[in-house]
């Protein structure tokens, strides 16, 4: 089975900041792509500025997971388009939000949430901690590994409880952090993904490529049952109707 | 301690319909707001129809828990005053939506999920379970009560898979439905609770208020702790700075 | 990817009552085998008459999903094979407890509560409610499917709250159960599926069957990530050694 | 109402351990009730080498939370008294294990895990983080609060996805663990919270006193609702019956 996968990115800092667009000349979004590379997946791209934020109904009715890269222009993301990828996501397309794609109009609304968290700049040691060996997300990694200089994101994270719990960031300055967390919404499956801050290579590092292609597959729609919903005719005779 | 509950109620079926007025002559809220006096609890009602729908800032401030009822006029709730509440209840104050309320603006936006059911009108019984004997809101009830005349709602219910199911519904039609589901989102207490079809005096009945008395005791705020989000300095000396 | 599935049965009924053996000639672990046959699956069974109860550790080893049928006979399993199965659950092995099962040995040890129920013999309709439609154990199913007779089996259901509630019954006499439970417990993932009386053709019904099948391959083990456990060196330095 | 408390321990190192015995020279159970002595509470405590380890079945019946302190004596707890306290956690009672109360037999038969860790001696920093703010274990904290000096305990820890997780520590030495979790098993409530070595003198610290207060608090049984199990009659008049 292929899964089709979508990479969403904000595409700001790349064109904004040189320091961004040496280490992702492509962009996040090519980065993130280019990982996910594989005989059993198609990747395509789409970003902010193109017609529908690249997101019309046709592309994300042939996305089976849409991966999420946004920061300083969440607010930009127009309501609609949001409304549209919340609606994917109950009908069964994967939703896979990185780093600051927490803040998203989609996760926050598919969330309820605030998804607030404490932060740092500057650049530190994360050490990510495997929770859930067991789990499919984590396939393959040791029990640990590090991203050598990052930003730092702090608990409490406003989330509801998550289903699973997979990694947990231990941060240099002193924080920890649920740095990989899995949701069902609708039908469709959601992991939020800690790292991934734009002034590091981190789209790079084999660990962090490793844990997107795992939750892409992860992520991807099974086929379900059938639902219906609204009225409906009983299925049993009913003997003590009272109907006013 | 005291316990401060605001009923809410769209107030229109007693309005409109004269039978509805004929069974709740002081407003649905009214009958609800009756079956939570208690020497714990002080109750006040507020409804649609009132400036800002009678939750302004200052009745939200000193409310600790919200009971809501709402049908017919879900849509017409200001988005302003929907995400008003949304934010109490991330700030602490609990959250009891009732019967349709399940599809009002604040409870669809702390769920982030459609909650679409199946239904049918015309009066049949309903017989909830108990399915967590030993959760709070199940306090001092029997196995089971009867609802002799009501409204179906059946699976499968939209909503995220929940903290707890304390009741489960069969009806005599065929179907079943999850009837009181436990969350939290952000520091608040939600309980989503199923019965109250305005055509029934159902409100009115022994155990309907037996749960919403407990359900508003459980409810209700705890202290918690202090949340500290936004940009902090470190606690552990950094040596690993790799600011760019 | 080949799934080595074991049904384990205790074979007893169909050794002692006429009725149940015409109905299972092969036994009940022989008609469960039968409907998972499958170009992905090899599949074996297993009776609590044979030495180790047919659960040596090499059959444990070699098995990637246990389906469990059990009843009468759950006290006379040893508790050292016990053991061995929940040891194997936890390593990653999948298991499926069917019907009576759920006072299984291993099944009570995973779970740690009594899984107690209520229950009535005698043959009474069964209408099964898929409650999450976009899970994989689901795929494929209608909205519902009726057991046409069956044992009854009513909450409150004594188990820990599910990771995810697939299916919800109805039963005509009354009651109301939770028909397919999702938990994890180590590596191994776990769904109880609640029909299955030795009385009835159950496990030749189509539903039932694709149920069963669908289950199956949802618990099969994933890879996951290297866990170390027990003593350890420390990553980073350790500055403020107190060592008694 | 009052919330009777029983602390034990299995008073062990006390005994034997110079170093521990003056940290802890009414014990660790000592040093534990009078932290929790409240005009809400009545605290008695019992220890491993009384008849039936001090826990008769009166004893059980008359307390509400058992706070379990033990490490190095888990194996010579008796299994029939092992069984005695996970029966009454179904029946209602609150038990919080403490540190490597983990590996106590009655938690670890609640939980169905093995419930392992990683481990290290030696004495580092422990940072614990509230990571939910809105639970009532964490009234009255600040966002974090440090331990001196502590063994370390690191994930990945085997136990079911909790309930909720309110703690999370850091470690100077660069892991972290999930430090208090919520289960329900039964109508019990469970909290399992990590810190309480006996080389230091935890169990004097504020913060900690808070948590174990809170802990009890939360934990104390309410009254539910009746359950029925077991053989019944059926509530609705069965037309399909099929008795073979």
């Amino acid at each position: 089975m292929t899964v089709q996968v979508t990479v969403w990115n904000e595409y700001v800092h790349e064109r904004e900041d040189e320091h961004v667009r040496e280490l992702y000349p492509n962009g996040i979004h090519g980065a993130i792509a280019d990982g996910l590379e594989s005989g059993n997946r198609t990747v395509q791209t789409a970003t902010l500025q193109e017609p529908d934020h690249g997101l019309t109904e046709a592309v994300l009715e042939e996305t089976d997971v849409l991966v999420w890269w946004s920061h300083c222009a969440n607010g930009e993301v127009r309501d609609e388009i949001a409304d549209r990828v919340v609606d994917r996501v109950h009908s069964g397309m994967g939703f896979v939000p990185v780093h600051s794609g927490k803040n998203s109009k989609p996760f926050e609304r598919l969330m309820g949430t605030t998804c607030a968290i404490k932060y740092r700049h500057g650049g530190e040691t994360e050490r990510i901690w495997v929770a859930d060996p067991g789990h499919p997300i984590a396939d393959g990694l040791e029990e640990s590994f590090e991203i050598p200089s990052t930003e730092m994101y702090g608990e409490p994270y406003d989330v509801p409880e998550p289903d699973r719990t997979v990694f947990i960031s231990w941060f240099e300055g002193g924080e920890v952090f649920r740095s990989g967390l899995c949701y069902r919404r609708g039908r469709g499956r959601i992991f939020a993904f800690r790292p991934g801050h734009e002034e590091y290579p981190i789209f790079f590092q084999d660990e962090v490529r490793r844990v997107l292609s795992n939750a892409v597959d992860w992520a991807a729609p099974t086929a379900g049952a059938t639902a219906v919903r609204g009225e409906v005719e009983p299925v049993e005779s009913i003997e003590s109707t009272d109907d006013p």
